[in-house]
């Protein structure tokens, strides 16, 4: 059957846990991490290919005209992006590649590669997100405030997702995205070759 | 989430084991056979609203003009179909409804249901799909190269299905039905009452 790997976008408010939920998948070698290019200075123990890979600006620049970017955005003035070398050859090994990105770039990568699914990972309600961001204690009022007025815009674009996921635990979590990405390895339009592999002996 | 039942349709080719599948499933009550109607006369034993619903072919064309059917066909001088009132009533319960239907009226059904959820169950080949006939050892050589004929024919509409499930093990085949089921629980596009909930104070 289809015999490459998935791109996985995940995304979803700022609080619902998407670093503990990939960290978990991360245990799983059918998944690896898409690597970022930006143009910020490497911080002490940065390496080049594995953490970020580091491009000048003129450079960057060049990546996104000519089109070797899935997306990218500007953060504290400096450029973040996905590179798509990196993704294919990932997904051309097999590899499921989790890209965890806010939901802009999310439905950007999603109309340049439909292919990738997209992932709305949450807590069930915004009480229970409001608890999450509360419990962790690092953020004051007005930051989650300003997060839970964010939370209520993202998620009125839930139907440019593919599948909502939620995070009630992360083994739940994590269970399910296995679930979508087995699944979605068996979709007909991802095996439009499947015919021809049936006529021919079979499936590997 | 997505409380209601989901439409499993269920094809493929002659041989390819759904029968033994579909029992399988049944016996987790999260499934439920749809029942035809026909104007077959009853069998003995055989149970008004159980086994079929027996009706006159005048009442049959009845449920045709009205739009009650989801499918039909004729087969040996009766008509078969499938009554959309039945189904909804176990979606809106909760059951997942199982239609065990030939490829043409799989695809009906798509068309009139686009919720429903096709799945084309197959061994991994044609050959292995051979020695499974063979193995039955029931049918003589014109029917076993008849059905082959047609089910060279039947993989070519693989892309009108949503997924393919290899039928290698009937425990394999049920457990990625299992796992489709889940997935298309959490499908955003069958849950646009998300952000009402997620603001609302959560999901059930």
């Amino acid at each position: 059957m289809f015999d490459k790997g998935i791109l996985l976008i995940i995304s979803g408010p700022s609080g619902a846990g998407k670093g503990t939920v990939v960290n978990e998948l991360m245990k799983d070698d059918r998944f690896c991490l898409s690597v970022s290019v930006t143009t910020r200075r490497p911080r002490p123990g940065e390496k080049e290919g594995s953490s970020y890979y580091f491009r000048t600006e003129a450079e960057f620049k060049k990546l996104i005209e000519q089109g070797e970017l899935l997306e990218y955005a500007l953060f504290c003035g400096n450029f973040y992006g996905t590179p798509i070398k990196f993704v294919e050859e990932k997904l051309a090994e097999g590899k499921n590649v989790i890209l965890e990105i806010e939901v802009q770039g999310a439905i950007q990568v999603k109309e340049r590669y439909p292919d990738a699914v997209l992932i709305f990972l949450t807590p069930d309600s915004i009480s229970a997100l409001e608890d999450r961001l509360r419990g962790r204690g690092t953020e004051n009022d007005d930051v989650i405030a300003m997060r839970l007025r964010r939370a209520r815009e993202e998620v009125k674009l839930i139907q440019k997702y593919d599948y909502i996921v939620l995070n009630d635990l992360v083994r739940n979590a994590t269970s399910q995205i296995n679930k979508i990405v087995d699944t979605e390895k068996y979709a007909a339009e991802r095996n439009t070759d499947f015919p021809k592999k049936f006529l021919n002996g079979g499936v590997d």
